[in-house]
């Protein structure tokens, strides 16, 4: 990996980079395509299969319908591309669903896409894990047979590699999309090479299994359910397509139109692939069946439980190049990875949705910082941690986290595309050239069929699909809503309560004079120090403050003090019960009483160590004390901080923190470091996703 | 329970204890021998049957022994309490056996006898709670059934009550001891008289069953060494005994009498219990059986694994009082209800043991303050955490947990014992006179002994149980000891490090002028206090200082500040990936490099919120950004609270956690609260187990 990312410095975006050499950085056409495409190329994996799937139900005879699913697939993925590409024009700041939905439909629909959104990541990570676990399956059987273990061992891989900040470049992407592209292309072209020109009959491992229908002769109302149910599933090789949609900043100039024409491309590719697949698996007689164990026959009797049923594409890999041959393992192992690749990108979304959700304050603040390492390392935990458990919960099998992926991807493709529309509708009102206008008037009526169709396969997939899991996805979207609005709701509070005045004259009394304690145990280098610097602050009273735990070492104190002539006075606390906090909160407080109009300021020598564990030996009355201290009004507590030799340690780790870089920056495009004009800066800053 | 606190008020110690009323406080011996003994008594529901036990594997021939072993276990009693009664004398102001051996043989041994003890709290919950169930379990089957559930929820719940600080009186420890004692000397008065004056002939309900002995005809020194086994078994009948050597402080005058006498009496009902139970269950033909479901025979046929083993204590009482009496009932109730009572006694004894060592500089810092709630849960939160894995492990088996225990107990009643000699020699070097001489010296002899016998013991326990299970508690012990000396091994280190050089001149340069910087984000209420507080400080050079993250925030923020006419200069710092941390530190790095003998003073606005929740929602910022500044040496940093209304929250909590008071009180004696001569207060304070 590292001689993979040594090379192609010149594309690498981190934060060593110089703002002279921006334009470099720019992702052409070529690098784009994978790095954005890697999602969307790499659903055809699996969209297939559950087509054929669904379509089992009804016997082997309703295969015949899959050629007209895929077409409405097509018509589908057309639509929703040419929508997009509206977006890209629109807003070639990278105007994510989110920001478009926000900005044109109001914050409620736009918190309700940030919940699909993240639900989605999840699910992309969750799906693509377990169909990579599955097609690797097909040619490493060990993998397929402790499936759940090892799609669990790779979620947690992908994490550290995350958490550890592995530095991304495009041809880190390019390598196994295109091998996987490729290798669909070459597939689809010698199977049809073979049975068009030389008339060779191809067989699936499954061509000579028969399908038991669960339901026999299926027709009117229930067959059409199906075909919508079929459909439905076959929507699942749409999901990532928004990605080139948030990220026109990484593009070269013109970034809209390259972005534009890579969003055709890789519209092109995904529905050439995913009808060829589909073609193929007819041809071939794949078989696929939803219970594989039970419905699935050979010779009348069913193949029972030690049966796995590979993927669609490893089945025609097998017809087409041949069972074990090498082509097949190089096409099983590129669909793994760029399954994975894909899993990946959700590592890369998630906490950057997070830290625009933080701005927005409907997240914890403190995740506001792009790509901060901790605000990322708790997204990417969360992100990890929900995947796992649902690919514990459903045991990695791909077909059944399927039914939950397709609502949250066609939540957001709705509400997305319905705020475009509105916002061709606010444009309109102002524009008066003509030609703009029926630009205009174009893009807008290709957003409103997007949003129209999208909305209708919404429905869809919600009736189809909501008792098979989809329930679980919305259930998973009420309680990210839910939780936001929560978190939208305290600030706002805590802002109302914190708003200063208009006039300061109304403020409380100000205050007018300053008592100050130094807490000291022992007369050591911190206390000296602590005793030095609150000196320098030329309090209107200044007293050292001891509390008396153990009589010996108070006395050996004051002793030491006197010896010494520190001209502070001490003074010194008893207390029995060998309690620190108590006795000084009460002495405050007393303080305080007397001269209410005082503040006062507790000087605390801390020591700063550079290990957690030693935390656990060090500061922590300091810490509880201070804790109590803050909740006493009139008060000021001021660590005076005493490095002691181990935090050298910490220091170092610091340095080796500072040169680590997010991942996914190479998605997002860049950002110029310093010294520029503030607002293009900022503009940049928050262009990918945020409010442009 | 309410209501059985509520009377005793009287003898109730607590926070609201005024010093005037001390010497109602103090424990009588009627209330002082139940709440010192409920341990020591509390082993004879177990001992008696574990020497059966280790007896049977000879066959039931070799009970005949048993009469012998307990002769040898009262031989061993006897020695103890007359050694103890030594240490109470000696040490009147409870010398616990740490502290004898860190007196008298120094620290190793000392930290020995912590370990020891350590290991052997844990031990006393462990095997406590399942005597207990068992016991429980003769009455109630279904407990037996779920013994490891049973066990764990009885370990929950008493550390649940003992982390809410259950208030203790000395009648909640009478009414079930005396209980469990007129109990079991009833049974033996009821016994002796059915059997000796009506002649009944009482059957245990193992009467009928036959023993397979696993070692049939054992002789010579395989016979010794099964023999010294039970007696190592038997020895468990003594754990606990060292309680009433710390808790003299607790006693009325005259101390050291009374607990003297105290001890004795515990003694002397032990003993009594412990034989008479071995009598009655030797004339009702208990049986009992290392693994009851191979070797129990009944009519020639291994009873089975569903079988289970009564105790001893258990079924003696079926036999005297008939199968599902009344009093078989009660007596199994409080015989469960005092092993839970000697289970609680850890809960008390653990964290104060913690506290001392904290002290001593063996355990962090923090948790050197008697009954202090933090430390305290800490304390039982390990100590349960520790009992429920063995409980787990050995599924709550108290005779497997047996094998673990004695070890403990008999390190430190060796080495305490050893320590009393050495401290009679050290007295005997300076005392002249002849009578107090000569107490001495019998004084002496009687510790010399108390060590020779428990050393004796010891070497017999660690030979006969060492691959039972006694390594498990010698490897605690080691890990104990390990971590307590690299702890102090550490605060050695740092206390070297931060010594003060006695020459105040040689000091590094002091620091001449301050340069004070307030951190803004907006100008709310936080920051208007914080700037009003950081101008009273009248430093050398004041600004404010904001990082912009948001053009539009800062422009607005500019604009505020102009027009409130805040006199203090504002600086703004651009950071374009919205951090905050790095460009003020930067900021703060700069002005040490500038001027390195200014000190840098970094004021924080910081919310006071009320819920752990909230706390993740604000302050986040600043904490990291406080945690990086303690690392650059020169700067101080002032957190500025403002309380927000929920604060109040964490006000109320705080007041109810005041009147909070540590479980074990009533064992501990009472403490002075305040403003008295120091040194008695100090002395009182640390009396209980501390270096007095």
């Amino acid at each position: 990996m590292s001689k993979l990312t040594d090379v192609p410095k010149r594309i690498l975006i981190g934060r060593a980079l110089r703002s002279d050499k921006l334009g470099e950085t720019l992702l052409p056409k070529r690098i784009a395509l994978p790095v954005f495409a890697s999602d969307p190329l790499s659903s055809v994996a699996y969209a297939p299969g559950e087509v054929l799937l669904v379509l089992s139900i009804a016997g082997v005879s309703a295969y015949h319908f899959s050629p007209w699913i895929a077409v409405a697939v097509v018509v589908l993925m057309f639509t929703v591309v040419a929508s997009y590409r509206q977006n890209v024009h629109a807003y070639p700041s990278g105007g994510g669903d989110y920001e478009v939905a926000t900005t044109n439909l109001g914050p409620k629909a736009g918190l309700t896409v940030a919940s699909a959104l993240l639900v989605d990541y999840v699910l992309t990570v969750a799906v693509s894990i377990s169909s990579g676990v599955e097609n690797l399956g097909s040619a490493v059987p060990f993998v397929v047979e402790n499936k759940t273990l090892c799609a669990v061992g790779a979620i947690v891989l992908l994490t550290l590699m995350n958490l550890r900040g592995v530095k991304e470049s495009g041809k880190l992407f390019a390598v196994p999309t295109y091998l996987f592209v490729a290798g669909v292309f070459l597939m689809i072209l010698w199977g049809s090479f073979r049975g068009l020109v030389l008339g060779d009959a191809m067989h699936a491992p499954t061509s000579e299994l028969q399908i038991k229908p669960e339901h026999q002769g299926l027709a009117g109302f229930a067959l059409v359910f199906l075909l919508l149910r079929a459909f439905s599933s076959g929507c699942a090789a749409l999901t990532g397509v928004e990605a080139i949609s948030n990220g026109v900043p990484a593009f070269r100039k013109p970034k809209s139109k390259n972005a534009a024409t890579t969003l055709a491309l890789m519209g092109l590719l995904a529905v050439t692939m995913f009808c060829g697949i589909i073609g193929l698996a007819l041809v071939t007689d794949v078989k696929m069946a939803e219970n594989p164990a039970v419905d699935l026959l050979r010779d009348g009797v069913p193949v029972g439980a030690g049966y796995t049923q590979d993927p669609v594409i490893a089945q025609v890999a097998e017809a087409v190049f041949g069972h074990g041959s090498f082509l097949f393992m190089v096409l099983a192992a590129a669909t793994a990875l760029v399954l994975f690749l894909a899993a990946n990108t959700a590592y890369n979304g998630f906490p950057l949705l997070g830290s625009i959700l933080a701005q927005d304050r409907y997240l914890p603040r403190q995740l506001h910082t792009r790509g901060d390492r901790l605000a990322f390392s708790n997204g990417i935990v969360l992100l990890a941690g929900a995947a796992i458990l649902l690919v514990w919960v459903y045991g990695a099998d791909s077909t059944k986290l399927i039914q939950l992926y397709i609502v949250g991807v066609f939540v957001s493709f709705t509400l997305s595309q319905t705020g475009m529309v509105r916002h061709w509708n606010r444009l309109l009102t102002d524009e008066r050239d003509q030609a703009r206008r029926r630009h205009m008037i174009r893009s807008r009526a290709i957003n409103a069929f997007g949003a129209f169709f999208c909305g209708v396969v919404l429905v869809i997939v919600l009736a189809t699909k909501f008792t098979h899991g989809a329930w679980v996805a919305l259930l998973g979207m009420v309680i990210f809503y839910g939780t936001m609005t929560a978190i939208r709701k305290h600030y706002d509070r805590v802002a109302a309560e914190i708003a200063a005045d208009e006039t300061p004259a109304e403020e409380t009394a100000r205050p007018s004079r300053v008592h100050a304690i130094v807490l000291v145990s022992k007369l050591h280098r911190p206390t000296l120090r602590a005793l030095a610097y609150a000196q320098l602050i030329r309090a209107d009273h200044l007293e050292a403050l001891s509390i008396s735990v153990d009589p010996d070492e108070t006395r050996a104190l004051r002793e030491d003090w006197e010896r010494r002539g520190i001209n502070v006075p001490l003074k010194i606390l008893d207390s029995p019960y060998r309690e620190v906090t108590r006795p000084v909160i009460e002495y405050v407080k007393g303080l305080r009483r007397e001269s209410p109009r005082d503040v006062v300021s507790v000087y605390i020598p801390e020591y700063v160590v550079g290990h957690w564990y030693e935390h656990l030996l060090h500061n922590q009355s300091a810490l509880r004390l201070k804790g109590r201290l803050l909740f006493t009004p009139g008060v000021m507590v001021t660590s005076v901080p005493y490095q002691l030799q181990s935090s050298e340690a910490a220091k170092r780790r610091a340095r080796r923190r500072a040169d680590w870089s997010a991942p996914g920056s190479v998605r997002r495009g860049p950002v110029e470091r310093r010294h520029k004009d503030p607002h293009r800066k900022e503009h940049n800053g928050r262009g990918r996703n945020g409010k442009g």
